[in-house]
């Protein structure tokens, strides 16, 4: 096991990377010290992982929430259901929220346990490919408003992140590529060396290779919480992590949140970052097209067909990234180096668009 | 002008106090530094306030959301509605929500900013009495559940805190009270001088005196800023400011937020924790007498007529102040001494209750 920390003073909090975890008592039991436990999952991950995890909480009082599966039930009405099984089990302030699943089981589970009396603990258990190397770590949580992703969040730190590489095994092809998608943005918005490594183990990946997979969890989770403890509240740097995540959105809201995993999104969004740095004359055209190339034999989208260019961009103005001041896009002025810049005229945009998204 | 500071590092924030405050263009504008403004108030206080408001703010994209007056609206329905209104209006994250109006706005107008977009600017503008001397000041803010009060929300802090003691010239005698009641408790749990001067001007307050007013809620602030500085997130001393709380939420809740103002539950329930702080030898029967005699002199009901006793012991062991190793009261050592413990055993707090409640 790899244990690395998220140095954010007195809300520093480890994760732990390794294989079996879950079922690791003595690890779970010095992780999770709360007497009231609730494991919010969801109906995907609970008959495979519910009952190891709840075997190495043996000695506490546990209960369970179980949510319906997709992006389309993180809303407001949804935290609702939790609070309301947090009331009706009476836990108290010291209890603790184990988010045990993907993404949206982290967004919406670290928001309630932001919301529920204020804050009370809570610890992830991140069991797909892009919880472990993003979601889970960095305390944004949130759920969505109809018309805009994680509209409605907060800023709030896991206590521990205790992510089971193990647990990857199990994982759909589909999920596994939308996990890559995230990792390819670390190496293109941070380091080319770890780009260039990815693109020697492709077929090490997609065969669930343990070592590339500890790598790449590993790798991904060291440069997200430096990141993360430069800049917690996303006021500068830490916008670097929204690589294709403007454009991303936009499509994944304009899909109803069940069109493109987040992961697909934020794979066609970084094309579409790409083509725009091309356009400004930051990337060279190679570049682009081996990071299309990459995100391509992940089995990953590139395209958004279908959407109309003129659809994308309103999309995008109610991003959250934006601000009275304008739109502001992260776009890569080379292979390993992310840059934050206000967005270029919609005239470009609305080019890039069309040439990607509306065939 | 009285400018009082609470001393949070990087969060610190002046309040404000003063007759004419809303309409001052000059003191308006410099605290409320946003682009973007949204009003958040009531539809009992728009026709009063709203437009100097305004007018305060003509250089701004000013939108306003007018809430139905009343705790029972204090949802997650609700926010979820003010949600609609700042995507609707395409609000960006460098914008600001201010609250215009009471307890009740200033707590979901705070919990709607700290969840927007994981959190924008919000500033109070307190035009009740209950407001000026506590909800406004030390960033609790919340939503209400079925079952329990403020069991949904946030530490959040405001920006800033106008507080325009002119605006209690309108306020009906009753809220005027339940304000009253949360002055007495600053007197009770920390200042025994306080809570002789509040005997000795009591009509003063009642005829709104504005010197009386305005030594009200600059003492109050001036409290209520010293303890929120030492303990921003309740781990200790803050709790001190619950004289009462426990007791009352519990009154609120049985009264489905309708039958008492959060203040006038207050006042039952100090005079609650008075009768308990009597039964355990810490306070004299005399003193419980002055504590009675004080709030009922502003009108202020002290007792619960119509409620079973097991019904209010039922409904306190939810509240927020409970933990795992059970319920903590504040109670009174002295006129002027809080003291947090561990609640005394059912019975002696079910005869307590039996006495002042049932009947």
């Amino acid at each position: 096991m790899d244990t690395l920390e998220v140095a954010l003073g007195a809300r520093s909090y480890p994760i732990h990377i390794g294989a079996g975890l879950i079922g690791d008592r003595e690890l779970v039991g010095k992780t999770i010290t709360a007497e009231q436990v609730l494991i919010v999952t969801d109906t995907t991950v609970a008959p495979l992982y519910l009952d190891a995890l709840q075997r190495s909480l043996a000695e506490r009082t546990c209960r369970t929430h179980v949510l319906a599966e997709g992006e389309q039930h993180k809303t407001l009405a949804t935290l609702a259901e939790i609070v309301d099984t947090l009331v009706a089990e009476n836990f108290h302030r010291d209890a603790c929220i184990v988010a045990l699943g993907g993404g949206v089981v982290g967004d919406i589970a670290g928001f309630t346990a932001a919301c529920y009396q204020r804050g009370i603990d809570f610890v992830q258990v991140p069991t797909t490919l892009l919880a472990q190397v993003d979601s889970s770590v960095g305390g944004k949580t949130a759920v969505n408003h109809p018309r805009a992703k994680n509209m409605i969040g907060a800023f709030y730190q896991p206590t521990a992140v205790i992510a089971d590489i193990g647990t990857l095994t199990t994982l759909p092809p589909r999920e596994l590529a939308a996990g890559l998608a995230e990792v390819v943005k670390y190496g293109l918005i941070l380091d080319a060396k770890f780009f260039g490594w990815l693109e020697d183990h492709v077929e090490a990946l997609l065969a669930l290779d343990a070592d590339a997979l500890g790598h790449v969890v590993r790798r991904s989770c060291e440069l997200k919480a430096m990141i993360v403890a430069e800049d917690e509240r996303e006021r500068g740097r830490r916008a670097l992590l929204n690589l294709g995540h403007t454009f991303g959105h936009a499509l994944e809201s304009l899909g109803g949140y069940g069109r493109w995993l987040h992961g697909e999104a934020v794979a066609i969004g970084t094309v579409l970052a790409a083509c725009t740095s091309v356009e400004l004359g930051k990337l060279t055209v190679s570049d682009a097209e081996r990071i299309e190339a990459l995100l391509d034999r992940f089995g990953l989208p590139t395209r958004a067909n279908g959407l109309s260019e003129r659809a994308i961009l309103e999309a995008m103005a109610i991003d959250k990234k934006a601000t009275a001041a304008g739109l502001n896009l992260v776009l890569l002025d080379a292979i390993g180096t992310g840059i934050i810049e206000a967005a270029p005229p919609d005239e470009l945009l609305l080019s890039v668009l069309a040439d990607l998204a509306a065939n």
